[in-house]
């Protein structure tokens, strides 16, 4: 059985080391996949997206471990979730609900089960102590009933959709800076199909200030000459706003939030 | 059998995943996982304290390969040795004193037998020609003692100790910095337990400056607002000063070797 | 069956954790190890320097993954190359040619059965699916004849070899700067060899700059004081120029693509 784990540690120390170290202690054929340990610190959201890009390219029944966890130690919930093709565990902050909007959530339960901790629980380090070792045993075969009770709802965060203005043109907002420096937007190319109509993507114009237009989307950043902007729909399926061989959010200034419009000819 | 890798090479060039290579090759039924591979360069202590603070998470007997190694090529021993739960390979510097301070150690031997090694044995690259074979190699069931000749004694390095002053507080050292800037002590939870004879965690005083003063010891730094600074036992069972949300390193210019006091009320 | 990966993808992102979970998903038995994901952005040189001295620590047979990959989503071709003792699966732009020139070359195929990608296959993300995937394949036992037509020729790289002057003494010309800041050099250990003709590596003298010599080759940076500068043959066998416990490149202000002289007294 597959486990992933993301997390906003970083590589510097050695937490990502010590959840492994867990998870084979109880679960020796357990195969560990890192995501990423690099989601910017506490940003629930890009965890949620990063997650949420990632887990199409994992195999049926992969348990992902994400901890982007701001809350360790205060009073919100740690849970374990079955969705349709996978099973999630972490916080209930909000980590996991953008790949639920797109995936069927069957069942969540509230880790509350210490029989399957570590022991002792460390006040700062549940991705150790409490999300490493109930993935561990529910590789194992171990059901998530066991886990603790039934939640009937879990928190979601509240993602900026694209707003049709009265021109009939798009807001699209930034939804994260990636770590090349492209703004990866909320704008899905499902969307996209649908706003443009058939019309082909060279009438597509994206305004990203006074003075600075994008036209037309292309394939790859590869489509255009290096230092030039290029918008295309990424591995994510999202539009990402980037430069050819540069840092969009540096040369532009472009931030996690901002707005552009978005309009066909 | 299970090897975990430590190192201060980083990750910017093959070096980890050469001595991977070198391990699948001799043990291919190996499973290897990293503790870290950021120690700062060169630095044995904190090598020494990241491995003593991660070793607890793994599963008995294995096999710990630490390579922080300032005098690699020089007349420094390479070692193996046997402690109570598991097994350390590397260089005799000191960097597995702070862990067998800790757990009884059976056996030490200086990996002297060229049969084990891979060859050309190079000068600076002993992490991957002596420590990850000969840890494949004891992985697949090789005594020990087949390695080399057993040592009667190891460098073992200095570690300040907590130092009770004349009024009865204690002169705490910093023993490093964290890669998110939390300054680690040399006050272990049983000594605070033991310093604070029962009387409540708020009655604790730490003072870092002439005017700045922390009051009471918390169970996580989510027990205090954000950029307000805040003293518990981390997940190493050290004392660690720390500000919520940024680092404690920079704001207030906490520096590995650092004193200052901690009291009760 | 061994696959390891090597890119310039960072591990900020989830990039190499989705190729990892394709691999998973196809050839739920192979291992991966990370050979590393920091090559430099784009530089393709760089990228083949790093491959070429790292491959001879793995076993016979190892799948190699290289993706630098300026060309994504352009017309160069996607490839396979089986060599004596591995093979390589990448873009066919040179970043297998070093290693090329040391091995023989058995046969290369163009990959464009797409019965053996991920589909969609992105424009931006060939890594996860194309190379990912057929690496899979590969590992399982798909023959390589399987995954597209045979190419008579591959890219190459153009590498500066050692220019002999008119004084006797060689022009050597630094590849690249590694991640501690030493400059690896174009000088293999047996042309050192063969131009010393025997004598004492105490008569080789480089010169970096009017002012600036060094004096004798070394086995490694602790035969010199801290601070001092350096030359030794390195784990990969190309002469390196260094500073014990700092950064060549930073001091020095050594660059990618500068020479210097080397000559015996």
């Amino acid at each position: 059985m597959l486990i992933t784990l993301m997390t906003d540690f970083g590589l510097a120390d050695t937490y990502v080391g010590q959840m492994k170290g867990v998870i084979q202690t109880i679960a020796p054929q357990a195969d560990v996949i890192d995501l990423t340990h690099s989601v910017p610190p506490q940003d629930i959201l890009a965890g949620a997206l990063m997650l949420d890009a990632a887990i199409d390219s994992f195999p049926p029944d992969t348990i992902h471990v994400g901890v982007v966890d701001p809350g360790v130690g205060s009073a919100r919930a740690a849970i374990a979730i079955e969705a349709q093709n996978c099973i999630f565990i972490g916080p209930d902050n909000g980590l996991f609900s953008v790949a639920l909007s797109r995936r069927p959530m069957m069942r969540a339960v509230r880790l509350e089960n210490w029989r399957y901790f570590r022991h002792p629980v460390s006040h700062t380090f549940h991705g150790r102590d409490i999300f490493a070792p109930v993935a561990a045993h529910l590789s194992r075969g171990v059901p998530l009933a066991e886990m603790g009770p039934v939640m009937s709802r879990i928190v979601t965060l509240d993602i900026a959709r694209p707003q049709r203005l009265e021109d009939d043109s798009l807001k699209l907002t930034v939804l994260r800076i990636d770590g090349f420096g492209n703004a990866i937007t909320n704008f899905m190319h499902r969307d996209y199909e649908h706003y443009m109509a058939g019309q082909p993507d060279s009438q597509a114009i994206i305004t990203l200030g006074p003075d600075r237009r994008i036209n037309g989307i292309h394939h790859t950043y590869a489509d255009v000459d290096p230092g030039e902007p290029v918008a295309y729909f990424g591995s994510s399926d999202r539009l990402e706003i980037a430069i050819r061989n540069a840092s969009a959010a540096s040369v532009y200034g472009i931030k996690q939030g901002q707005t552009f419009i978005f309009r066909r000819k």
